[in-house]
């Protein structure tokens, strides 16, 4: 039987709030086995960049990262949200240890290529380099990844931080029992957008099927969803949704996904 | 015999300048064995910092670490510095990682106790965890250490990058034949300040009693100096000081300190 290996994303809106982030952090150096963390970094980059008089850049509504804006997201998520996570989590006797793509050369990607949109330093993930994180785990260490790659050319890159997490879980899937946490604000797959009750307790296919017909499923939800079942489909184990509370043993009130 | 183990430190002015640092990047990365990076972080903070209007504190000479001054420094050192320093040695087909002391908790330091003046967030090294470092260096990884220690205790803390660069090369003596190589902007120790060529080339302690008498050994280089006899004290087993093209195998022109 496979070792269990549990990979844990959370978004910007936890790293912005202190007391959120601090209370994730204690969730999190609870779990009991393997883990690893993957974290955005949120508006916090957009605050330092502006307050450096970078402008973000968005085209229909996506950001592009330029060499500019680069230097900040490497500043932010790489070094004051990385390395304050590490050292708190460091202080809850987890070993933590803070990385990128390019650190171990664990996460290698492709720049984004330029079709009618240019994204400029946006990376596409190729390829988890998963021996380098299977000795980190092995050594004891509890890897903390934060959104950038890089191309193994020298180029780091802003990457998806969802799409990290699921990568990451796939690549690992070889050699683990792996379940991938989407932590994020809502408590979960709501059927009702203005009840934070009506949580989809079970997700698989079929059902998730009859809710994208009756229109339940849409927006924001449907490509974290869609990219959920693309890790259920390359043997990640288990999905799931919700907000930190989740991570507590005795949370019952979020969505399991299985194929 | 112990396996043998080079600790680079360079300074903030090869970070500063590209060709430098890709040349200095060239060098380390054909240095045959195992090998650690040390780096500072220069005066990218000082600029980050003054175009996030804040102001840099010095009270005799010395800076003080205030809390905005620390987010910089964790944003420039433990992030775009080391980052790019990283993905660059990637590149070069060094397997390098990038790491701060909090990172593995690999470097242990306490806050400096206010006195009659209060550093702030400047952390004294108190503990090199030789384990973690000697893990990482057998699972194939070369350390890159960003001038940021930690206090086991959530607080990340600014710290002199020479004293880690000693600290880590007096803990990894202990299973190592290690050699210490501080990276600067002159030749090595000169007996003319004003003549680049006049580097000592091996000084050991009489000699250097003799040219501290003679007053040819002052200001900045007397610390430096003090920091290298201390590390060989410690059974480090040489140290080197000059300027990038020491890291060439063919380089005679720089200084060697021993015992």
């Amino acid at each position: 039987m496979k070792e269990k290996l549990s990979i844990i994303k959370i978004g910007g809106n936890v790293i912005e709030d202190e007391k959120e982030l601090h209370k994730f952090l204690d969730s999190f150096a609870a779990m009991e086995g393997l883990k690893i963390l993957v974290h955005g970094g949120g508006k916090l980059a957009t605050q330092i960049a502006d307050k450096l008089g970078i402008e973000s850049q968005l085209i229909g509504g996506r950001r592009i990262t330029d060499a500019e804006s680069l230097k900040v997201i490497t500043m932010v998520y790489g070094g004051l949200a990385n390395k304050n996570m590490v050292a708190q989590l460091q202080a809850r006797n987890t070993n933590a240890i803070g990385l990128s793509g390019a650190d171990g050369n664990t996460i290698r990607a492709v720049k984004r290529p330029v079709t009618e949109i240019d994204y400029g330093f946006a990376g596409d993930v190729e390829e988890v380099n998963t021996l380098a994180i299977d000795k980190l785990l092995n050594a004891g260490f509890t890897p903390v990844f934060c959104a950038i790659t890089h191309n193994k050319e020298g180029l780091l890159l802003n990457t998806n931080a969802d799409t990290i997490a699921s990568e990451v879980a796939i690549g690992m899937s070889m050699d683990y029992d792996t379940t991938l946490y989407y932590c994020f604000e809502k408590k979960g797959v709501l059927l009702d957008i203005t009840n934070e009750d009506s949580v989809v307790r079970h997700l698989e296919p079929l059902y998730y099927q009859e809710l994208l017909n009756k229109k339940i499923i849409a927006d924001g939800m449907l490509p974290k969803l869609e990219n959920c079942f693309h890790a259920l489909h390359k043997n990640v184990g288990k999905v799931c949704i919700g907000d930190i509370g989740m991570l507590d043993p005795r949370a019952t009130l979020y969505t399991t996904i299985t194929l």
